[in-house]
């Protein structure tokens, strides 16, 4: 590939911007995966993850995509047959019920329209129909990667409990965590399923469960086959450090790294930083007349903004002309919204010059590729930025 | 973890030493693994890795351990109460038929005694004694990395045709591919499964299955629940350059170098190190007075030597010893050779320098560790290399 | 150091910017520089830096910074007493006049006001002024780093030229070489200086030295002592590949490739670029209403461009501001221009959307800085910027 | 260049073999270094290394190789015609004389065999004869790179003392600060010259002078002209952590790694680990049948050893099969013994397996190039490990 100056701007919504510290930590040679330094590296990090995902509950580590992940929650909990309630908001909580149903899983799939979160009301109104109790699991993807749209989790719990249902609740984080608040106790979740590519700043190649005691018993009875997957060898090593097979050493040396960075800015301030990139990117879609693809301002998220493009033209061609030009890569519009959405991604390793360089190449992107559109977003984002550096003083 | 001077040496059987030259290329940026640069680099390494395997097969990589291939060349080829056909030939062998049975396959398992390789010649009568062709697989570790016993794929291969059985041939070739010749179309592999962190010289991440034609046939039949490694849109999309989910982009930067850096030597030449390093080691043993694990002198391992530890020692003192006097890492004995065994990698990144070093580091180790052996073992190892060295000119 | 979300903007004129290629090919094991893989690379380096420096003259490196480079220069051709024609162009060149000085060389230092470059004109009357001859060489800086003013080499080389003048021109490229065109065979130069972390992208501790037949004919008479600059050794080993002492080896792993990404691109796309961003830069700074340091368009630098601040405020004010809240590093004014001008750098590793957000930050911070200027820069460079793509197509 | 499995020995004596933290230490960004970040580093720099110089002088820090640093204690000190006391111990003391003639200095050259270091009684005979007190410098180098011979730097002090004279005692540690017990304070060194790729284990790129108060105020009437090394500016910038013009950032990142690894293991054990390998290696070259260059045993070098070849044998030879078969770089005979030795580097990064792989080199080595030897080194050096180690615990 010949050389483009310039760094590049991977602005999809993950695999984001790796950080040199944690590239550079990853560059360390290999070690004995059953040596005691290796001990040591694993349980700091399992006790840095829990700090992430705010848990005290153990977190099992996969050499895995996110999707490895998505069907580790699933086979660990539930056996054939069983059904688990699941909500139509995107095309990532549609793969995972695909997911499940390959695992025969019934699964009882609220349709919408991909502009929406899993609405709490509903799973109240399901559950308590659900007299018998089939339903062994609900889940949720809290932020929905393909539309920009988070679910409320915490409300999600209290429909459930004011339900008095005994479904555990799976929530995918993959897109959420360590870039929105998420809280794994507070809010009762049996697994949160995460990975390592997007708010943890990593490369992509680890895949996470948090598992309750709940769940833990959960998998006891579940009757699908399972072992690569299998919590119960990973939770028995989990105290000494070691893992039952080879886990991928150097992508922990950047976990272990990730965390180490995350702590020194502190989670809260990593939050504020997500939202506020957030609302300047809103800012600008709607300064260059465009629409948002997420519905509902109490679900925006902020790691990504998933923006309509004018009726009649491609998203593609949009990214593909800013990738040409800029060197920018956005996120595609997936599934039903393919050629409709463009993704804008602002999580993980990012600063307002950053963002503000992205919202250029978008800005003058949609004047190369001649798409309706009206200047000044990069204006309205600026605008919105000077404030809150004023305030932050 | 305090500075120790100088190179560790991970003489383990895997992960082996990873060369500056892959952990440098792994240290790259990650891009988007949709982008046109990513489909690039993808097809490269799809064609490399086939010459690496000697196949013209296609195949699928996983963000995985080894462990996960093992499971996937199972789920997608086979169906609950499937009959399987393996043998006790070492600790990784009958892991692997422990992952066969939790799918509900039943296994046959042919004893051993952890000192040889498979017999062609029970395979041949086993499936020929299978007149119902109730067997659907037969399964095969390449190189016992428990045992530093090889067995003899192409005379398996014989035996099935001889039986002329329709089972399936899988094959795992975790600790010998890239270190062991191997040729999966001409011994007419129907599942070759492998991993990133031995002869391929990467850290661990990721999992291969090779894939006959026979084996995608019966793919489309086998009805063991799958998703995460199911082939079929792997293979789908392999044209393409592109995964059906986010794959381990860093490991395949150093994955592409790892192919380069292998065609630049040649296989042929990298094989003939590791017979040599093998042979080295084996002489350095016998003057010690010690016992090799493997039995039979055609089923030497190229990759690894398990030494037995006279009667009454544990092998873990003398690798603790040797760990903490010389940073030198090796192999321990697992499951029924734990303790009676230790396990010198010679496979991987090497050579005559570093190999002597650690046989330096056995020999001095014997001595603090104060088990009875002999001296000369380094001195036999030279000797060996230097009528080796002369041959080379 | 906290960790910082988001990468630096290291928009200073130098170092600038080091791409991950360099940054990677920079982490290599230490070779010996007296074997024959340090010679082949060296070979190949020396090569390239002559399209670089446009010359078929031997191009001295040195273990050095750029002062260092300056100090060659003069301590090779020159004997003390000797007269040397110097300009006060801004603080580089000033500070270059103090080292002709401290080696007892006469320097006739032509005063200048910090917002012109040579003038050609000058080095004519001056020239044939010196009916003796006394005047043994002419040096000049072509990109001011301090006041982002270039002189015009080439006519200057016509001014000597008219003058009959048998003086040697010393030219000072170090923030030119590799973003300004540049040609030492073309216009007559005797001695390019430069070094490694402008233009070149490398990190600093290289200097260099290009040198005509007619500078090494004056070297054999120079009177300065010298060892450690001095050129004979160096071009004596120059064909060998080898060093009179111990190089910088692993920023020599940087420069081969450094070159090879120039290469990549092409030296002409290189200097299109630099002239593209430079614009933009102006045409912001103007619709800030700031004013440019540089008084003649015919002599803006491409590398980078100092901005005077409003009377009565302090352009370090604003740079610490800038750096607190944008992690944006600007280059602070030096010298007479103290507080006065504060600088962008736009040279080396650089693309639209990294100037786009450094101009961002800028505006920003102008505001936070409440220094009085308009908003709109971000605004008219891309609007330039817009244009320029459009016709790149 | 082709790859060749396993890691490069790099036994020459310097650079040395870079470790991994070092190298993965200097491939951060490079920052403004007239920034805060950056003089906090440089601060902490400083105080390191006036723990390894075992000083509380201050030390300057030059983007130079060793040679410069040389330069640099000489052009700081002394004036045209000064005479300066120097010794002929090697080759490298050769050229530092050398370079004191270069810039005028009257060189008192007392000749050697280069087998034997400095003379402390010689030192105090020349001084007491020199009534006039026009011997303005004596010049040692603490380690002669070429020999493997060391000059007792603290008796040399004190026959200085005994002749009450006044001359600065200026000190090269090129190739044993930081390998061989040194001290500036405590022995009364007046300049302490260094470098980084030796003891320091970095890649070559930095020079060094430690400066004592008397050095200091002869700085201020020394006539020699000077820039680059002028120690004022240097000196005056010390407090703040800037330099007075661009310092190699990089290197400076490798050299914060460096100190850090040092302080975590301890200079005694340093020193120890020094003198333990050249011990080992002494026996080695016995046991060969081969002679030692260093004739001595109270000057033996524990940074590496020179090796005398049978007469009518080529050196360069035997390196050049060494480097062809297996890899190891081993330092040429320079000046007076080319061809006559090879240098066996054990300094820096090293431990007990890599000096024996090391050795097993040169033993297989000497047979394969057929020069007269015995084989048993590696079993001598074994044995004297062997009991070591024990003595270790």
């Amino acid at each position: 590939m010949r050389f483009r100056s310039g760094r590049h701007f991977l602005q999809i919504p993950g695999p984001t911007n790796v950080p040199e510290r944690i590239l550079i930590a990853m560059g360390r040679a290999t070690i004995d995966h059953r040596g005691p330094e290796f001990a040591e590296i694993t349980l700091g990090i399992s006790k840095g993850l829990q700090q992430i995902f705010k848990t005290r509950d153990p977190i099992v580590i996969y050499p895995s995509s996110g999707t490895g992940a998505w069907e580790a929650a699933l086979v660990n909990t539930l056996s054939p047959g069983d059904r688990i309630l699941m909500f139509e908001t995107g095309h990532f909580a549609t793969l995972w019920s695909t997911i499940a149903q390959r695992f025969g899983l019934e699964v009882v799939f609220i349709p919408g329209d991909w502009r929406r979160g899993v609405d709490p009301a509903a799973v109240e109104v399901t559950l308590k129909e659900d007299k018998r109790k089939e339903i062994k699991a609900v889940a949720v993807v809290h932020n929905e990667t393909s539309t920009g749209v988070t679910s409320r989790v915490s409300e999600i719990r209290k429909s459930i409990d004011r339900a008095a249902h005994p479904a555990l609740l799976l929530v995918d984080t993959i897109s959420s965590l360590g870039s929105i608040d998420y809280r794994h106790d507070e809010w009762g979740v049996d697994v949160t399923v995460a990975c390592s590519q997007k708010g943890l700043m990593l490369p992509p190649g680890l895949g996470f469960n948090a598992v309750s005691q709940k769940a833990q018993a959960a998998a006891k009875k579940a009757g699908l086959p399972r072992s690569y997957w299998d919590w119960e060898h990973h939770l028995d090593l989990l105290s000494s450090g070691f893992f039952p097979y080879t886990p991928a050493t150097n992508l922990l040396y950047g976990l272990r790294e990730a965390i180490q960075m995350l702590q020194e800015v502190g989670l809260e301030e990593v939050f504020a930083r997500h939202d506020r990139h957030a609302e300047a990117t809103r800012r600008a879609v709607r300064a260059w007349g465009l629409e948002l693809q997420c519905a509902h301002p109490e679900e925006y998220s902020s790691s990504l903004t998933a923006v309509r493009v004018p009726e009649g033209y491609d998203s593609n061609e949009l990214r593909k002309i800013i990738l040409q030009h800029f060197n920018l890569s956005l996120g595609a519009g997936l599934g039903k919204v393919r050629g409709v959405v463009f993704r804008i991604g602002h999580l993980g390793d990012l600063n307002d010059l950053m963002l503000l360089g992205t919202l250029c190449g978008v800005e003058i992107g949609l004047s190369l590729a001649k798409f309706p559109s009206t200047k000044g977003g990069v204006t309205a984002a600026m605008d919105f930025l000077t404030a809150e550096n004023k305030i932050k003083g």
